[in-house]
């Protein structure tokens, strides 16, 4: 029987998941409209280049199978180059096909984990705080990190964007 | 009596709106540490400036008064000068004082209307969505577009802080 309880939490579930599909969504358009080249050059000078922030995203989408409770992380060593180091730390990075092939795996696999998870799942504390703090700040669950990261990915998408040569807002 | 039913709201909307504040508070930060006259510089070459940014996302913020009807806007006129048009369209904009202030002033009576809704009433459609494709897709609720403009900050955020000096990812 669907009780409204259900309802308003499948509700909730299907906002996060969506705002979040929505980002992976315009992220692929755009990398649609950039060749490796124009991908690979820096966002603006001496900032991040378009390869750093993708490879940085899917490390970051990644990390989301161990805060999400989902199993095994896919590409751990992707965290080395592309979160506890800069752009210009001189580590080798992965060949850009590697990475959109990782980052489209990343997301291929999330979004099965996403849908066997079922909604309670979804009210669980991640795996990054404490019982304690949780029981004190009940709202710091799984669908707040998905929320989190999805702000997350817009922020470095607004700096991808500069690398597309005409644009609004 | 608290139910079941009420933690779980009480909950979602906690996470979106902590969600927002903390964009809030982060986009803060990040104008205290510039001055004016950093602020007015363009983000990357050819792009928008801080400026218009920040117009841009006071305009934006304003407009949810419309959106999660929620009252009078408070700064109507935005609209042509920062999402109407472009940077550099020729239109005269506030001074970078009126700006902040507008910016300050939404975010303030925003929160005092948020504190006053009924969990409910964030359930319900946002404005501009018709009553028939709101009963086809219910999750687009006043949350919904509570979360997607606080993505949009975020993405904006990511381009305001290429003004600061030395950045991290």
């Amino acid at each position: 029987m669907e009780t409204q309880q259900n309802v308003t939490t499948d509700l909730f579930i299907k906002i996060a998941v969506s705002n979040w599909e929505l980002q992976n969504t315009r992220l692929n358009g755009l990398l649609a409209k950039l060749t490796d080249e124009q991908l690979a050059a820096q966002t603006a000078p001496d900032r991040n280049s378009g390869t750093y922030l993708l490879g940085h995203l899917t490390a970051v989408s990644d990390g989301l199978f161990t805060f999400l409770e989902l199993g095994d992380r896919l590409y751990p060593h992707l965290d080395e180059i592309f979160l506890k180091n800069s752009d210009t730390s001189g580590l080798e990075k992965p060949s850009i096909a590697d990475i959109k092939s990782a980052w489209n795996h990343v997301n291929t696999v999330l979004k099965e984990k996403f849908d066997a998870m079922q909604p309670a799942d979804w009210f669980t504390k991640h795996s990054a705080i404490s019982a304690d703090d949780f029981a004190k700040e009940p709202h710091r669950n799984k669908l707040n990190i998905l929320i989190n990261r999805t702000v997350h990915q817009g922020y470095h998408m607004g700096q991808i964007t500069y690398l597309v040569k005409k644009i609004g807002v």
